[in-house]
């Protein structure tokens, strides 16, 4: 639990009415309302886990020493960027995929009112990230590789979205595409760049330091998150429905999930072709019999493997860094993490 | 008819090639293909004047010296960077409008293979305008400005676009809401922005120019915009469909049309009724109605004045410019819409 939490909160409703009062745009009473609507429906209600990463950081980074009001304010605006863009990729996933739900309420599209004015809104909440870092950062010498920073990391979130929805492309499902190497791509650039390393890269920036130095950590995080999405894949046919909050479809789905990876390098002839002739059908007996094979093939016992083989290497890794204080932020999202049940 | 015409199109295929090959992403071949062809469907097919626009203005501002390759490189990438936010634009508003066409063939989401898609592919063409400033700008002193230029209009006329579907939205048709000033406001920031001060501003950047100083050009430019859409809404309805290409629909889609707008500030209570009773219904005998309405309130003596009117003020606001070489640029963009017929 972040020790920020409330500040954070706080610093939601200053960033909420700074944009809806932007002086670049001259807001008519409607469409200041539908914007806070929009905001209030989109932005706030998730774990804030990405938001308050940033400022957990970058205390680490700086050991201990007592932060300013200005330097709280900061972090916890650009932890807020990132939601931002959380809130902008999930309001035109939901769209893209057809979905109903979103953290426990009707997808922002599935609005009456709303409809297909959500894809614009979603294209809003992306501008609303240069308009904060711009009110906020501009004098600051890192402004620039700020914003190269968001720049680069939606890029890659948008290219692995369009791996991701090009190989589940409906009407074209073949397993065959898929393969571990297709599986860590999608992962890397759809989830980890701006899950994983955007939020200590907007601390590392914070603090001073030059990204550019920090490759190293980024391949960490990007491993890191690389082995949260295997976990993730694990929990959706694994996990407890009441502890993970909802019921996992990802073989109904066809997904590229890392369980159907594993099993198709683990399967025989005959196993494969169990996996071909059920995998994708939204029909209880295929379900049961993909299922039945990951038990034969114990992908649970694959999944302990790979979990404590990864911990080990992730320890290893960062162990091997210079930077203590670094080292403290990339333990403390390993920590988060590892063997979490949801 | 612009002299850069075919180094501009030589410069799209070098940044087409670029953008399929840009380190931040590791491209499958297939999503490399993909994006080649989302391309080629979506980018070069318009009318290419935004685009064109900068570098004409960019050649206008040196006062006749001749440009080196690197200038006229340079200049073409930014009117690309805009031919690339208007193949966003246009990707996006043809699915939340669910329109048919696009510049002669089927919108992009209509392609099968496409359908939803389509909204990641339009946030891809957003994302390659940062990639192309950052390769081939980023160690200009201008570079930063560039940035924040494109963050800006691009919010403003999302901002536009959102006052013109909350005004618009199915189920509240409401005349009443119709007036000048909502008129001129959804055009100036859904419009004008992005095609008539965007590619002045870059020129203006390319130029060494910084853009603080030309607010009057700025405003200016909106306002030539404002008289570009009147114009527009003006063909919509009196304009010859084979000369403008299509047939106009606003009075069917309930547009706040200029025609409109000053419909209703002409009109006794009886004309009112009529409006209100036949504005926005997709039925021939209601269409005629209205357009009735229309001659007898003279409109299109009405539009001939607003066009003398504006005409001479936009002269005077030009020739009051200090500059000769920005006059030059005005004056370029003033006569290439006066009384144009399409």
């Amino acid at each position: 639990m972040s020790d920020f939490r409330l500040s954070f909160l706080e610093v939601y409703s200053v960033l909420k009415a700074e944009l809806v009062h932007d002086p670049a745009f001259d807001f008519t009473d409607d469409s200041r309302l539908w914007v806070e609507r929009m905001l209030d429906y989109n932005v706030p209600g998730g774990k804030l886990n990405r938001g308050l990463s940033v400022i957990d950081s970058y205390k680490l980074l700086k050991e201990g020493k007592e932060l300013t009001n200005d330097e709280i304010f900061l972090a916890c605006a650009l932890g807020w960027c990132i939601e931002w863009l959380q809130a902008y990729f999930l309001v035109l996933d939901d769209i893209m995929d057809n979905s109903v739900t979103r953290r426990g309420q009707p997808c922002w599209f599935r609005l009456p009112k709303v409809g297909m004015i959500a894809v614009n809104d979603g294209i809003l909440l992306r501008n609303h990230i240069p308009r904060i870092l711009k009110k906020h950062f501009r004098e600051e010498t890192y402004y620039v590789d700020l914003l190269d920073l968001f720049n680069e990391v939606e890029f890659q979130t948008a290219s692995g979205q369009m791996i991701d929805l090009i190989t589940t492309l409906v009407g074209e499902k073949d397993l065959s595409k898929y393969s571990l190497s297709l599986h860590q791509r999608i992962v890397q650039y759809k989830t980890a760049y701006y899950s994983f390393y955007l939020p200590v890269a907007c601390a590392l920036l914070m603090a001073g330091e030059n990204l550019e130095n920090h490759i190293n950590v980024k391949n960490i995080l990007i491993e890191m998150g690389n082995y949260f999405q295997v976990q993730d894949d694990y929990l959706d046919c694994y996990g407890a429905p009441e502890v993970i909050g909802k019921i996992g479809t990802d073989i109904e789905d066809f997904k590229c999930s890392w369980l159907v990876v594993k099993a198709l390098e683990r399967s025989n002839e005959e196993q494969l072709k169990i996996l071909y002739e059920n995998y994708g059908k939204a029909d209880e007996a295929c379900v049961a019999k993909v299922k039945e094979l990951y038990k034969v093939l114990d992908l649970e016992g694959v999944f302990v493997e790979y979990e404590s083989k990864s911990y080990e290497k992730l320890v290893k890794s960062i162990e091997a860094h210079p930077s203590k204080a670094v080292q403290a932020v990339l333990k403390s999202f390993l920590a988060k993490i590892y063997k979490r049940q949801k």
